[in-house]
């Protein structure tokens, strides 16, 4: 039976690099040596994680004000790099409280700083992005989480702001066109559209460093990756190269703009389905939808169990919600074919008919 | 040219290892999706991290007393996070300095209290181990590294102490039996004998949690970990299952007799030929001798470049010393075949006839 894997993340990834990966696992480029037994400082890495951050540098068209790191660990663990390095203990930092994710961000930011909750849909079980707030203009920064994995919102236009921007894009990095200078640190963990987990993408304006009083520990320390370029200890040599590889997919299927036409046709063709049938219902505000995961309900919750089980019966994999929310959860993220949306509609209008 | 893999790590992994990786990636145990596909929280993954976490305890013989973690990061992360969790910011911790990791252990602790450095080997370059030292009775721990990976001295028979004693054993865990009950607190980034880069191996006895009074970032939390059983965020999914992979090869091998009868034919017949040559010399106290990174030298350091250029085109891979402190450095983990030190053996009498 044919698979379709709408898994929230880990998630699918481009079929070609799969197949890149398990044979570099045996003979990397012909080395006649596996990837997992060459050194991280020899030029056949060094030659992997140059090329990975030239694919971003170009996908995001930054100039030199901004450095980019792969280091461990995933946005959990940038939830507390992120203030260790820009929040002092007694200055302010602005959250936007729109999602389980960006939740736990502001708590462990609490633990360095101020904490100012500048924006909240909490009221609403997160079901829309809050976008009437004021911003403390000595804020360090306002922190945001360009796409709410578990909820299923994603901000579709950024707030505009003097104070500099800092965004948790885990789960929408690099699926459209965007204006990624406009922000002051980005940080994503790899497993969505990026690659494989274990490792984060964090790319800083190289001004936002420097200016906290604590001692930072060397390995949570940006300013000393910077300096070690990305090289201080053993970085995930495997997670590192499966980035570069998903980065090289994207540019080659034709970067941000591509890659922004397919997910815009995946959601669209998948909402208006789900619009259309009468037994289902998304709850989140429409002009928040997100086109990664769209998050819906059966209207009558008590047949949910069933459909789910019958989605896993009909090949289509990870699409029970988020434990928290319950209800049906739909990844699309740039490795998910249109294909694949496409029978998932089948799917969804077949069991309408059936149980409608 | 049949290549020899003698890299300090990332290192050789056993090749049934390499082949059920690479397969995995493709298709993780018939389930039709990659391993990179799948999500943490399914019973596929569980799993896998649950098989890793028994081998350990069966492999170090492990009673409740002590939990095992799998955590994101290498050996540097734990250089910071082993004081967080277990120094208080009055209170003293003793270290050991017997090396240019140990070293960086110890200046990442003081960032959280006191560090007293009880043994200190940098008097002759880190060439021994200093086993004539005081331990403060009332140190919250006392800090070693098993196995210096740069310098190549290893610990033979641990100190005796009341003292709770924490070690870094990256470069030769599992690498023969050992009393693992003796320590409160083990970690090892997995690149060596355990698997492959971006993942930490973390034990830990649980009555030396709780006893600090800062708060812990939740990612950086042992306590918070164990609660989550290693599933807090997303893990490294794919060095866990080569952990475990190479954790049941181990096993399968014979477990921890087998390796260390292995690891001493390898030694014995690697620093017994290198004494044998007048032009070389190994400068380390023969008692402190390291089994797993044989460090040496040649009398007329003038001739290394050429030698190691000849070490290349023969196809022995790592042999280069650390960059601080030159020479020769001859990697011998678990994974390599004893065939492998055979052939660099008879390279070096060879080397010596013609050029001795």
């Amino acid at each position: 039976m044919k698979l379709h894997n709408f898994n929230s993340g880990p998630s699918i990834l481009p079929q070609p690099v799969l197949e890149a990966a398990s044979a570099a696992i045996l003979n990397f480029n012909n080395t006649g040596l596996s990837l997992l037994e060459i050194g991280h400082r020899t030029n056949w890495f060094q030659e992997v994680l140059q090329e990975a951050i030239a694919h971003v540098k170009i996908l995001m068209d930054l100039d030199d004000n901004y450095e980019v790191l792969f280091l461990h660990g995933g946005a959990t663990t940038q939830f507390m790099q992120v203030p260790m390095n820009l929040l002092d203990e007694k200055a302010t930092a602005a959250y936007c409280d729109h999602g389980v994710w960006g939740n736990k961000a502001l708590k462990e930011a609490a633990l360095f700083g101020n904490v100012q909750v500048v924006a909240n849909s909490s009221n609403r079980q997160y079901r829309y992005i809050d976008k009437d707030f004021f911003i403390p203009p000595n804020a360090a920064y306002l922190h945001l989480t360009s796409n709410n994995t578990v909820e299923g919102t994603q901000w579709h236009q950024f707030p505009e702001t003097t104070v500099p921007l800092v965004a948790d894009m885990s789960s929408d990095i690099f699926s459209k066109p965007e204006n990624y200078k406009r922000f002051s640190l980005i940080y994503a963990g790899a497993q969505k559209n990026m690659g494989a987990a274990g490792v984060n993408l964090v790319v800083v304006r190289k001004d936002m460093l420097g200016k906290v009083s604590r001692a930072i520990p060397t390995i949570m320390n940006y300013q000393k990756h910077i300096e070690a370029a990305s090289l201080m200890n053993t970085p995930p040599v495997f997670a590192v190269y499966v980035s570069m590889l998903t980065l090289r997919w994207i540019l080659a299927e034709g970067g941000l703009a591509e890659m922004g036409n397919r997910n815009k046709v995946k959601a669209n063709l998948l909402y208006s389905t789900i619009d259309s049938l009468p037994i289902f219902e998304a709850p989140v505000a429409v002009e928040d939808r997100s086109e990664m995961n769209a998050v819906f309900f059966m209207k009558d919750t008590s047949r949910e169990e069933q459909f789910l089980s019958y989605c896993k019966q009909e090949g289509m994999i990870g699409v029970k919600g988020y434990r928290t929310v319950g209800g049906i959860r739909v990844s699309m993220y740039n490795a998910l074919p249109i294909s694949s949306v496409v029978s998932f509609c089948e799917l969804l209008q077949y069991y309408a008919q059936k149980n409608g």
